[in-house]
């Protein structure tokens, strides 16, 4: 699937070890979680909201309210970028500061626009639903059309990517190994806990199977 | 403890009833993480990093390589912010726009400086440690000179914050409560898997106290 190029934008500067422009690893990592951090300018400040997110092919899709004032940013500014990141362990090092975590992270640089077509926002805010929990959306009940209407979409078209991971044990000073200090890496993971039914009619029947399968991907 | 002021910069516009500005609530969102997605403006571009951090009353402490482009960017314009997110559950609703999830989520706005005192500096960065591990430093290898010269350390003072949290259940339209759909929550919760000894002494010792503390805390 090829590499994104290395520009002044995407390129790493601290930890070039850590580097990755592959796009299917990018794609990987994106694909791994359903929220992003979205950036937008606002007064001068940069500021980061986390963000539901489908991806399909080179595109990231959010959405909002139509009054949404980062949407609104970021359609007038045109700037904007994402960063996803999964946090996998705890680095315990023999010093402070040989301390690190395991993670995947990436950060996504692109071009935005408004999706307006009825029928491509439906589609889109699909995907974002199935991103949370795949094949979820033709479950459900249908969108009214006064629910599309206020709800905005925006199309992310990835143009510059890079990604950093750190998947490996200690790293420490190499005489500290003789130290008698304990060191290792602790693992972090996201579970799922046990689905509670809400009220009525969810409270007397089975979980749906693509739920369930979902569930059992990531349970605790 | 108070509360933060409402101002353009820190008012939540959307979802107004899940805003929080109350200093005592801000804190036990940022106390309950030790990463948070740190904003700078690079190239025109708003860009966020997840960076560990440490929190002592009113101050956010963040460290890098002296090389930094972030940690420079932020000291040069005095413009950065800094979210924190914690993910708590998938809400599923009967239709896909009542989708949510829970979370508790800071954006902290604040003034900059960098701390250049070598003992101020070191305080910091213990902070930044215990925050990941708590009573943590003082069992490693003290650290060098020449490694604290190559860090650099800034303090965020927090100026303007909110928060905003989601804890409950689904909030389905009225009508649609008597669909035969599946609805309710599924928590998220980040857990600790069992610790990995690196090689060498930690294989052949038992695990210090204070980190079996820790990970009792958050196992799975």
């Amino acid at each position: 699937m090829g590499t994104f190029e290395k520009t002044k934008l995407n390129r790493v500067k601290r930890g070039q070890n850590r580097a990755i422009y592959d796009t299917e690893v990018i794609h990987q990592i994106i694909d791994a979680g359903f929220i992003g951090h979205v950036g937008y300018i606002y007064d001068g400040y940069p500021i980061s909201i986390p963000m539901a997110y489908a991806r399909k092919d080179d595109k990231i899709y959010v959405h909002g309210s139509t009054a949404n004032r980062m949407l609104k940013a970021i359609l007038d500014s045109g700037k904007t970028s994402i960063n996803i990141m999964h946090l996998d362990g705890l680095v315990i090092a023999r010093s402070g500061l040989h301390h690190s975590v395991n993670y995947r992270s990436v950060t996504l640089f692109g071009e935005v626009k408004e999706i307006v077509n009825d029928q491509e926002k439906t589609t889109f805010i699909k995907d974002i639903v199935d991103q949370m929990i795949p094949n979820h959306w033709d479950t459900l009940r249908p969108m009214h059309q006064k629910e599309l209407d206020r709800t905005m979409v925006i199309e992310f078209t990835i143009t510059s990517a890079s990604a950093k991971v750190r998947a490996e044990g200690v790293n420490d000073e190499p005489e500290d190994y003789d130290l008698p200090y304990w060191a290792g890496v602790i693992p972090v993971k996201q579970v799922l806990e046990a689905p509670v039914a809400d009220k009525g009619y969810p409270s007397t029947i089975a979980i749906p199977e693509h739920i369930t399968a979902h569930y059992n991907n990531f349970k605790q």
